[in-house]
């Protein structure tokens, strides 16, 4: 696959990272940040996971697409968790991790 | 400074650690390969800065803007070796990398 | 300076990358974690800044040692935020942040 | 898995990091770079591949084991190609990187 297809995955991962990034430290802010721990954990796991993504597809690597698989799982996962909060930053953070792993999930079916 | 404010910053950087892994990987394909080793390096040097000036600025740190000092520092100095080169990587990196600059050096005059 | 000057540094701001990302996330584990809002958010930080300074090192940049004087700094912070907590993740963030702190502080001076 | 059986692939993980990155760079001012560029293509993928690896770790991610198994084959590539060289960077980091195949192996046999 080429750089020009990977274009949009590469976009939604690294707009998944600042998002996921934003999120973590948002929910730390916020008052009940006792109920924020696991949507924080998975905040920081996704970014790692969005962002290793993002670089195989840069690099044209032709082990992108088996790190799409494991990067689809873990945003839905952070969307999961997202979505039960009612923060305007979960909010976004669910809707671009949904996004993130539509891409992963498309470029697996090329 | 808050992550609204940022975004824009946050945007240019992580387009411009896409386009510099993009131009590295591109450039080891290049038959004059021999010819664009400093593009290389400094493409990998610019997409370490711009990625942990991303991550300051969306985790809302308070020294996102002495990063970005240095980011836009990095960012010319890659811009200025990409334009001598004429492969369509190049002049996009060189393009973005400016934009890049540009956006960071905006964050320092806040 | 040549990377093996470095070396030391890059070991110490990679060891540091590690136990920052440790300590966070047992720190969302806490019971008290509303305690450890600011010693998470200061771990991030200093996880990718520690990153960014070990990568600029290990491609020998020229740019390596402006990082670590900033690197150095969040460090510091980090180490004093850490030292406020009796957890052992903590203790020991806390004491391997001021050993990189220390590194980082070497390299300025050579 | 605790944190603690993680720290060996954690140690090699990030050790593999910072050796495939110096490897880049000094293959970038080798006379026969021509030569060169599937050893820094393969440096650069294994870089970020091992970075996200340890970083799941070090969250304590339940998906680390399965990054370990992208890492683990991703790292043999870089060594076999690494071993074909006779550079000193090269030899040590098809060493390293074997290690950090190996180490990432045994975390799937647990």
């Amino acid at each position: 696959m080429s750089y020009r297809e990977y274009r949009n995955c590469i976009d939604a991962c690294l707009e998944c990272v600042d998002v996921c990034n934003h999120c973590a430290s948002s929910c730390l802010k916020e008052q009940n940040v006792g109920h924020m721990t696991r949507c924080i954990q998975l905040d920081l796991e996704c970014a790692a996971i969005c962002y290793a993504t993002a670089q195989l597809m840069s690099l044209g690597s032709q082990y992108a697409r088996q790190l799409c698989s494991l990067c689809a799982t873990i945003c839905r996962e952070c969307a999961d968790e997202c979505r039960m909060h009612h923060n305007d930053h979960c909010r976004e953070c669910a809707e671009i991790c949904m996004e993130c792993a539509d891409e992963c999930t498309r470029m697996l079916e090329q």
